[in-house]
C-alpha cells in the first residue's frame, strides 16, 4: 500500500478552450480567440462554454446503468483467493464494481463503493481503520466473524453488517470454507470530498476476539426493538451502534408488512412491494451517515412504478428472479447479481420466475445509496410516475 | 447552451489493470495476468491495486494551492465585456478559476466554483433557477442589482449576497459604469453528486423589479439583529432568507470584535485575528446547505497559527495586504487576490503592508468553504498548529 | 361527566400579604403596611415575601416520597369492579394514586398521573382521545385488548403500551376475568399548563375492532430491531408508532445487558443493575413527548448509588423485593407496590429477599418520569453520589 | 430570604371524596360510601370523579383575563421605593402581578411571572443566579445596567433584555432619577415542575462593572444582522447570547414591515398588524427555552383577528391607545398598562386613539407567552378566527 504518492504537478496550462460557433456562444474572431488564450494563461474557464454540461435541466449521471452477474464475481474471486494473499498493504481481498463509463476508477456510482469481498478458510483481514463509512451484505455462506472494536460479529446470509466511519476492525475466516460477501462503502464521495483518514490497526487480533459467538455485544445491547440502554447516555457517535441486522428480523419485517397490507391496512410502498430500511436504533435516522441502506419485497407478478431521485443506488438480489428496468435498460435478474440506477434514471422492476427458477417466492432486492447525502444538503428529489409521491 | 448531450458509451471495456510486483501486491505471474484481464472483462477493480490511492492516511488533495491575481480577472472580465454578449443559453459572463490540477475543468477546488462575473452598463444577465447553492461578494463598485424572486438587491463593496438553490434570478446594471463580482457556487459538488436541475426563467424581468432601492425587501424583513418575522411561520427553506449583508455591518462586527479583545475579553479567534460567519437567521446554521461563508480581518503585524481543516477554502483579498502561506507554497497577495486552500493543506496568513501599499489598515479576508458539507455528514476534523482548537 | 364548571369568579382580593420583622424583609412600620394594603388592591405580590418558596436554593417538592401497595390498589380496584360502571361520561374505571402532600389532587406528583385501571369480564371502556400522553403497563394478568386508532393491541404482564396524544383508543375485556393495569399519564402537567383537548368516540368499536390478534399492525410494522418501514416517510406524528414493547424483549434485553457485563465489557448502569429505556423507534427519543419509560433490574444483592435528578419519578415493582429509600423514608416493597421519588430527592434501592419471598431472582422496577419535559426545557440536572456522572 | 421551610407533613389524609348523583357517576350506595372512604384511607382518587376538571373538551384556564394599570403600578413601586430597602435576602425590588383567580400567588398566568421592578438613584441589587430564565423589559425610563456575566448592558426605553437561567446578575442604578422597568420570568412553570436552583453572588460588583457603556459586549459580538462570531464554537449554552435588542432595531423592524406591506408584498401578520420576533441569533429559535417575546405594531384603526393558543401571554402597551378583548373581557389600554391573555381565550385589539391621547400613532404591544413550552412539548395549538392559519 502507498500512501506516499502526491498530485501530479502539472507544467503548461490545463486548460484549453477552443472557440466555437454555437447558439448560446460569442462569436468566434480573432479578438475572442486572443481572450480565451489570456484564459489559459490565467487558468480560467468562461461558464458559457460548460453551462450544458455542468448545469443541465436534470441530473445526467456520468454513470450509466449496468449489471454485473454473481457468478462471474463469484468465480474471479475465488479465483483472487487462492492468487492473491490478504495481508498488511493491500488490507482486504475486496474487487470493486467499475461502473462502465466511469473511466475504469471503481466506483460503482459517482459516490458508492461496491464490492465482492472473499476469505479463504482460517485467513484474517488485518486491523484497520478509516473515515468512509461501510457495510457487509452477505447473500450466501457463512463462517466469518468481523471483529469491529474488538467485537467479533458473526456473517450469515441474509445479515446487514454496518460499520461506521474510524471503528476499528478486522474479518477472520472461522471455518473450513471459503466465504464470499459484498462490501459497501462511500469511498468514490470521500475521494471527491477529500476528507479520508486512515490508520492501520494491530495486525493479528486476540484470541479474546477470535471467539465466535451467536451473537455480538453490539446486538446484545442494542438489537431490542425500540428499547435502549439506558447506560449510552444521550448522544452517540455518528452511525448506527448495532452492528448486524439479522435476516430473521428482517425477512419477518417484510412479511408482516405484506400481511397487513393483505387485512387491508396499508404498510407497503405500493401494492406487493414491502420495504424497510435499516436504522439507526439511537436516532431512527439512516443506518450511516452517507449511505441508506434498505430491504425490498416484491411478491411473484407484481411490478413497481418508476421512480426517479437524484442519487444514485446500487442494489443485488437477493432472492428470487424479475426483471429490472433502469432508463432504457432492462435485464432479467437472479440471485447474487448487482446494479446500479445512476442519479435521475427511472427505476422499476418486475417479480417474475427466472429461466432456470422453480421457486414460486418473491423477489428480494437489497438497496444501498446515497440519500443521507442528499437529505442532509436538501438537494433530495423524487419524482414516482403516475403519482406525486 | 446544449442541455441534451449524453454521457459517451464506451466500447471495449475501459478498466485497464497492470500487475506491478510491490510490497502490498500480489506476485505478478500468467495466473494473475489471467486473473486481471478477466477483471477487466467484467469491470471489475481489485482494492489492492489501488487503496493507496483511495484509501489515503489523511487528504492528499487533487488540487493545488493556486493563486489568482484580481489585475489579471479584472482586465480579462473588462476584455470579454466587450467581445462577449450576455444572454440566454450562455446566461451570465461569468469566468472561473480553474485549478491547475484538477484536469482544466472550471473548477477551484474539487468541489467549489469561484468566478469574476462582469455586466456592462445596462447589460441584463437573463432570469433563471438552478439547485446550486449561489453567492456573490463584492471587492469593488457598485451598480447593479441582482432580482432575487422579484426582489431587488443592491450589490455595493463588501457586500455578501447569498440566493440558496432553486430561487429565480435575474442581473442587471443600471448605471454607466461596468462592475465586476465574484460568485461562489457548489457547481463542482453537484456535478459529482449529479443533483443538479435548471430552468429557464422570463428573458427579461419587469419594470417594477428594474427599480433600484437602497434596501431589499429581504433585508426589511430579515436584516433586523435577532428580530424574526412573525409572519414566516416556523419553517423556512434551506439557505439564509436574507439576501444581503451589508459591509457596514460586516465591518462594525469585526471592529467590535476586536474592541472587545483589547478590552481583555477575548471574543476573536486568536490575538489580533477577528472573524464573522455570515448564518441563516431563521436558524443561525450556515448561510447556504453547502457553503460556508467568512470575513476574517487580521489587523497589521499579527499571523495566525496554521490550520488545516476537512474540505477546501477559496478566499479573497478585501482590503490590505499579507503574505498567504498554504501548505509549500507562499505568496503575497493584495486587494482583489484570489487563492485556494485544498483539504487538510495548512494554512496561515501574515497582516503586513504590500510593496506598493502605504495603508496602514488590517488584512480584510473573505473566505467560503464546503465546512457545511463536511459537518452535515460527520466529516469535519479540524487541526490547530499548537493548540487542541 | 361535566364539562362545563368555570373558574371561580373571585369577589374581593385574594392578595393577602402580612408585613413581618425578619431577615431580608423590611421594617415593619404603618407605611408598610399602608403599602401591602395597597399591594392587595391592585393585586400586586412583592418577590421579597415569597422568594423562599419560589426560587429556593435547590428543588423543594411540594410532593412527598409515599408507598401505594398493590395488594390495596387490587382490592379497591375489584370492589369498584362490582359497583362503579364503566361508560361514557366517567370513560374509565381508574384509581390515582394522591400524593399526601398535594392537597388531595390526584396526582401522584406535581406533573404525573398514575392509576390503577380494571376491566371486567366482558366489559368495554369507550373510545375517547385527548391530548394528554398515556401509557399502560402490565404487572399481572391478561386479556384485555387495547384499541388504539383502531387497532387491536394485547396487553399482557410485563408489556408496556404507550399511546401518544389525540389518538382514539378504547378498551375491552375479551375474557372472562377481570383484569387490572396500570395507566401512566401527563395528567398533572398538562392540568398547569392548560393544554388539553378531548374529545368523545364512538360508544361501541367494531366487530372488525374486537378480533384479539397476538400481534398489533403497530408490532408488525415497527416492532422489528432497526427497522423501519420505507412507506412511513421521514417524519411521524409526536409519540411511538410502536404501541406495544412485549415483556419478552424486555426481558432479554436486560439479560443481556447483565451477561455483557459479566463478560467484563460493561453495558450497564451500574455493576449489577441494568436498565433499558423504552424509545420511539422512528426517532430514538422518549417514547412520549412528556414520558420517559424505563426497566430497571438490579441482581440480588446489589445497591444503586443514590441519584437525584430534577423531576419526578414514579416506580412500580414488577418483580423481585428489596429496600426502596427515598430521601428519608425507606420501605421494603415487592411485587405491584408502586412509589414516588419527588424531584431531587436521593434515591436509592436495593435488591434482597422479601419476608415472604422464596425467590432467587432480581429486582425489576418498572419507572416512568417527567425528564423529556427537563431535557426539552433545559433544565435537567442529575446528582450522582460519589460520582460525575 | 428563607430557604429552609419544608412541605408541610400532612397528618390524616387529604384525600376526601363525595358520593354524588350524576350523570356518569356511579349510583350512590352505602357500599360506594364505604368504597370511597377506602380509596380516601389509601390516598387514592377516583378519575370518574375528576374527568371534568382534569381532561375538559379544551383549556379552560384556571387565570382570567385581567389588566393591570401602569399608573398604580408605577406609584406603588416608587412608594416602595422610599420604604423597601434593597438588599441580600429580599434580592429585588419586585413587585409581582397575581391573577385574581390563582389564589393569591404572585402568578400572571400558571406558567408566567411578571412583575415591576424600581431601582432608586444609585441603589444596587445584588448579584445572584437561577435557573429561572428571565428578561427584563423598558417601558420608560433609563439609567440601570444590568451587569451579566460581568458585562454591564444599559437599559432604555423600548428595549428588551433576555437573560437565560443561571447566568450571574446584578444590576445599579447609575443616575440621579429612579427607574422602573418589568420583569419576566418562568417561576410559576419551574414552581410547579420543581426544576428550580439558587445561588447568591456577590454581595457587591466591582468597580469595572460599575462602568455604563453604550453597548454591551454580548451586543458587540452577537448584534451584528446575520453574523456570528467564529469563536463562539458550534454550540452555546441554552438561551440567547445577545443581552439587549434595542428598540431603534425592533422599531426599524416593524416600520420596515408595514412599508413592505404597503408595497404589496406581505410581510405583516395581517393588514395593519407587523410583528417580530426575538430569537437567539446563535440558533433562530425564542430568545428564551420557555419564553418568546415579541413586539406587535397595530396601526390606527386596524383590528386583529381573535386567536386562541394553548398557554398564556403577558402584554405591555408600550405606545399607543386600543381597545382589548380578551373572552369576555375587553378594556381601554393605554401605555404601561398590563394584562393577560389566559390559554385558549380568544384575543383581539383594535388600535384606536385614546380617551387623553391626541397622537396619531400605531399601537405598540409587547407580549411574551409560555410558547417554546408547548412547541417543545408539540402541544401548541392556534385557532385564527374565519382563517386556517
Amino acid at each position: 500500500m502507498t500512501q506516499t504518492s502526491t498530485p501530479d504537478i502539472v507544467t503548461g496550462s490545463p486548460v484549453r478552450l477552443e472557440a466555437v460557433s454555437a447558439p448560446g456562444q460569442p462569436e468566434v474572431t480573432p479578438a475572442l480567440e486572443e481572450l480565451y488564450r489570456g484564459f489559459e494563461k490565467e487558468l480560467l474557464v468562461p461558464l458559457w462554454t460548460e453551462i450544458g454540461d455542468l448545469m443541465p435541466a436534470h441530473p445526467r449521471s456520468r454513470a450509466v446503468p449496468h449489471v454485473w452477474r454473481w457468478e462471474q464475481l463469484r468465480r474471479l474471486a475465488d479465483r483472487a483467493g487462492h492468487l492473491v494473499p490478504v495481508g498488511r498493504g493491500g488490507e482486504r481481498r475486496a474487487i470493486a464494481l467499475a461502473n462502465p463509463s466511469l473511466g475504469g476508477r471503481p466506483f460503482a456510482t459517482p459516490t458508492l463503493w461496491a464490492a465482492i469481498q472473499y476469505l479463504m478458510p482460517g485467513e484474517d483481514a488485518p486491523e484497520h481503520r478509516h473515515t468512509q463509512h461501510a457495510f457487509r451484505f452477505v447473500v450466501e455462506g457463512e463462517g466469518v466473524w468481523t471483529v469491529v472494536g474488538g467485537d467479533p460479529v458473526a456473517m450469515r446470509r441474509g445479515d446487514f453488517l454496518p460499520q461506521a466511519g474510524w471503528n476499528w476492525h478486522a474479518h477472520h475466516n472461522a471455518t473450513a470454507e471459503p466465504m464470499a460477501w459484498i462490501d459497501g462503502l462511500d469511498i468514490p464521495l470521500q475521494y471527491v470530498t477529500e476528507a479520508q483518514f486512515f490508520e492501520f490497526g494491530r495486525d493479528e487480533i486476540s484470541d479474546a476476539e477470535r471467539i465466535t459467538p451467536e451473537r455480538s455485544r453490539a446486538e446484545r445491547l442494542w438489537g431490542h426493538p425500540g428499547l435502549r440502554p439506558v447506560s449510552a447516555g444521550r448522544t452517540t457517535a455518528p452511525g448506527s451502534p448495532l452492528l448486524a441486522y439479522r435476516w430473521e428480523h428482517t425477512d419477518r419485517a417484510l412479511a408482516d408488512q405484506l400481511a397487513v397490507e393483505a387485512e387491508g391496512f396499508g404498510g407497503t410502498v405500493e401494492p406487493g412491494h414491502a420495504a424497510v430500511r435499516f436504522t439507526d436504533p439511537a436516532t431512527g435516522a439512516d443506518v450511516l451517515p452517507t449511505i441508506r441502506a434498505e430491504m425490498h419485497r416484491v411478491v411473484r407478478g407484481a411490478e413497481t412504478a418508476p421512480v426517479r431521485e437524484t442519487g444514485s443506488s446500487v442494489y443485488q438480489v437477493f432472492d428470487g428472479s424479475g426483471t429490472v428496468t433502469v432508463g432504457e435498460k432492462s435485464w432479467s435478474v437472479t440471485r447474487g447479481d448487482l446494479f446500479v440506477v445512476p442519479s435521475w434514471q427511472p427505476f422499476s422492476v418486475r417479480s417474475e420466475a427466472g429461466a432456470s427458477d422453480s421457486d414460486s417466492g418473491a423477489l428480494d432486492l437489497f438497496r444501498f445509496s446515497d440519500t443521507p447525502v442528499f437529505e442532509a444538503l436538501r438537494l433530495d428529489r423524487t419524482h414516482v410516475e403516475g403519482t406525486t409521491r
